[in-house]
């Protein structure tokens, strides 16, 4: 490889975002250089090409964009042991610092100096070649795929809003949005052993790909419909009962709303849709139920949770890979990521030229 | 005694209680008749006597009033092993199903069917004699006074709040609301060592009372103060750290906007103070914190810790209680109690006229 | 139904298993009356006939057997308002005092008042008819049979296992044995999302049937084999990592010496199998991992769980049952269940005399 | 400071402990110079000096002794930012690698590449100057003393064995053994509010200590004495019921053996005390009543817990430092540890030449 063929997709402001050749990086002792194969779109991508910024993170000088990536370990640092040339591996893209008082006590996805891929001022890595912190990457088996490898990123979001939620062996679940936060959540809620995981979406062919996936009902809620009367659907299908759980993958005050009512007493609601700041709740009757409200911060501890599941072959992930493109198509990839053309579920680039998507 | 000999405090609607003789009650095999000693008044008892109804509880058929309760066992049903006849027992007030699910994985408080003495339709026991079920009534040792077996009751709330808040040996905590629960809260939360606990109030003399009982910080709030500003001399009193965890007692929007803000990334925000049904809150940015929201609904299993603490020695509640009326005087003590004359924590009632207060 | 037409088979003591007519039980105003269906045979119930004994729970006058029962109510009483006449019904063999503080915090498996089926003094329901508590029947819908139902009861001791465990997605279990309970902790294991489980024997025709059953790996031990030659295998088929979680459930002093050394540091070693009253354990080695042991005793709150699991078709139990039986075969029944001739796994008894097995 | 003023209390090996003088160390970026205060005595230290080993870590080269200490920052690296010259720190004696599943699950306490001061072949820090990763070093507040922020690594242990518990206010505990661990158990204990503390020992006089430091209640076992009689007798001073929690601080078959007879149905055995490799245990009446065992291996996040309560005044400390000496001393000092001479609890060594002690 040539010292400089690195192409890389940066954004240099809102609506601009360009493929530059980029040097190779230098590598730390405890990093590895990582040959980039897939990487996912993710919706926060998205968000800074249209917006610019999400909530305070703002792109205010080029960043490099993408983080939900897999690769193939080139070069390791001289302080790392468990990885090594030719390694296969799924890329973790926040970098906690470890040594703070949250980080120690298992929780550093709220550390306060994450390095976070492609949230400013940090670099993401959608590009040919690519350094990381090792102890964030896990190595992959043969029977895992590169774009599985990458998946490994949204489904972690999934993953740790079951665990906060702490999603038991034969609950019933609700889940608010089908896009792809509530597809990711869907399929870990089956794997952990919910009984029963109703979906609600504004759009049938969303809940269509649900069923696809292990939903076991579907709701189609109509705009501005009133939460009461869903709840009623909910309780019909579930026999009298409330669900257990209610994560909320949509972030709207009607969908937390619904969360507030439906859940059961002594149940859990878990946001992880964002949406506005403010929203206007009718607590009193939720908290006089106990239920409690907790929200997701990205996942921590997550990553090999979700690996060792797709290894032993428990999780299905083809259906939600829709479009691939090549990393020198990106703008197009962008293009369908956030026109919604075509009904994309995950576009994936892939980063190597000598692989074909 | 004879059969009628039961003076009782029967609220027959809003604003119209009533002192009366009534029958003495019969046992079921599984309860005991009390000889009642002390009851103190509840905030909700006069919320029941100034509107009439708490939410959706309505006084629409006259109700004996009081549940803060201990008294003396008279005779036992047949089927209770535990109580004899001469014990002194702490009364729980609320008798759940014991048979639902909820019931039966130990979180009573959330039962449907539960029957809470004083809350439409069942009545309470500010009288001379009272039947209870045997389960939920507690043999107090001889070392722990009436008084202390009745104040129980609201030291319940605060446990329960600490617990369900998971407040741990160490931890920093933010009280909001220096009345009656947060001041039990207080007394709980630095029984179960919790390193620093600061109050805040509206009112200067209730902060000194939380001085008193052991707060290590106060803080008095002006009417309207931006959130922000209060939590700025949050985190001056701590350092530059923020609460582990925030125990709203005041049930305001703008106390429960200051614990979203106020309390520590991954800390808990619980609720026990209730007031307005909808809150307008910037839950976003405390979910992307993941700071936790429980609500508590009364409180379960907490009377056999609160009365051990209180049989150790370990809680001191004499400060508590500053007014002392007969049952005779009720209607005087009720007046005491939502008058707020004389700056009343706690109006304790005695029902044995042979017992002066 | 005749009075009496009510065919039970009583244990009179080790050695003396006869079938007797009964009169039908009368039903107290919380019970129901159930023409039984389906009753499995258990170890326990073989140990009783063998031995006369389990430990200090002795057959000293008759005593009904059986205790993995479904049936059909034929009588509600009149405190009952859950269930009516024709509901089919799965039956929770212990009957907890439910007012004890350990009932009241959930954990009524260890009530000190537990009347168990089948557990010296109290009589188990292998008969035509049988009278229970009523909130200790869960019932089924139709898409669960009665076997299934019967079944609910050695499940609910694996999932008791698993939960005690605290059993995650994509945890790596080890399980001890390939008896019946070593196969129903498996299927609980598999469907709480375990990424891989690896079964002990010592033989090959039960290693077979945990394949069957989703056993991600089987281990044959030979007798007398030395742990950590063992804990080598382990540790290979799981590169180079050991088990998250050991389920023990042999109850061999060798069979907990290896889950004291197979388990990673910081997992969990739960106890299900019961075996001799003392064993010499290697015990510092593991507490220096901390490595945690839990006893296991029957189960709390796990009978709806399995049924929601059953019902939602998560379960597949039909390999489970090898031999079927009517009533009136109940000693050949019993014949096969304690000589194991057949290789049986689960054998059942039909109860209803116009059902053929 | 001359580079080599740095005398150092080395161990060569069994019974061979030498003061000598060594070069001042080199700091890492990350970590901080530190001129040490005060240094205590633990059993540890003196296991290694009489015995030359504990268990697998065996004295083969010379190691620097101490592991319980203060001091004063002198340098800091350029990456530390949280500490200066001139701040008095709490120094916790291991590093853990913070980069394994383990440390990043937040039970650092198990990390295998743990480097742990004074456990071959990693040095301690009885000596003038010592350099130490700097996010294990604890700012304290002018308030705590150097004393007291060298007890912080003993009551670590006391607090993680009482959190390891889950120790919950109300409960009531045993603690077997009144040396220094069991003392330190029982100082945490009533501070996370134990109701009722029991302790036991075969001496009085630690008895005595014990009482002093807040025992509510004191049994003196005698040599054999039946476990079945002394937990009868724990059993009348609870009137009746179990302890929810046994600490056993002592590590002998017999207190062991204690623990799983007297703690109550669902409670849990701690095991701190380190004694024979095998033990021969009634386990399985144990596991028939859901008692937990769990051991403790040092502690993980319970500096910043004892450090805030130190802080805030809750523990009193001065009862347990009985001898102290200067660094020139230590020969002197280890002697009196050794041999118990003058009934030492904790031996305290000054390492600061200008302070007296």
């Amino acid at each position: 490889m040539a010292a400089t063929d690195n192409l890389t997709a940066i954004l240099y402001k809102k609506e601009d975002l360009r493929l530059e050749e980029k040097p190779i990086p230098e590598i730390q002792d405890d990093e590895v250089l990582i040959k980039m194969a897939c990487v996912g779109i993710c919706g926060s991508d998205v968000h800074y090409l249209v917006h610019g910024r999400i909530a305070d993170f703002v792109v205010d000088s080029p960043m490099i964009i993408g983080h939900e990536a897999s690769g193939t370990v080139v070069k390791a640092g001289k302080d790392v042991s468990h990885l090594k040339k030719g390694d296969r591996v799924a890329i973790e893209p926040g970098v906690s610092c470890r040594k703070c008082r949250i980080c120690k006590e298992g929780r550093y996805n709220l550390c306060a100096d994450m390095r976070f891929c492609a949230t400013p001022p940090y670099d993401g890595n959608l590009r040919r070649y690519y350094a990381h912190a090792a102890d964030f990457c896990y190595k992959i088996p043969d029977s895992v795929s590169f774009e599985e490898a990458a998946l490994i990123e949204p489904l972690s979001v999934g993953m740790h809003a079951c665990r906060r939620g702490k999603l038991q062996i034969g609950d019933s679940v609700l889940i608010t949005g089908a896009g792809p936060i509530g597809l990711v959540t869907l399929i870990c809620a089956k794997a952990m052993g919910a009984s029963r995981v109703i979906v609600t979406d504004l759009l049938d062919f969303k809940l269509d790909v649900a069923k696809e996936l292990g939903a076991d009902h579907t709701i189609l809620v109509k705009p501005n419909e009133d939460e009461k009367e869903v709840t009623k659907k909910i309780q019909e299908i579930l026999e009298g009962s409330l669900p257990d759980i209610t994560i909320d993958c949509s972030g709207f005050e009607s969908t937390i709303k619904l969360g507030l009512q439906a859940t059961r007493n002594g149940g859990t609601l878990v946001l992880v849709g964002m949406g506005a700041q403010e929203v206007k709740l009718p607590l009193l009757a939720a908290m006089c139920r106990e239920v409690d409200i907790k929200g997701v911060f990205r996942y921590a501890n997550d990553y090999p949770v979700v690996l060792s599941m797709i290894s032993s072959g428990k999780l299905n992930l083809k259906r939600l890979i829709t479009h691939k493109f090549k990393l020198e198509e990106t703008l197009e990839a962008f293009d369908i990521a956030r026109t919604g053309k075509g009904n994309p579920i995950k576009v994936m680039i892939y980063c190597d030229k000598n692989v074909k998507p």
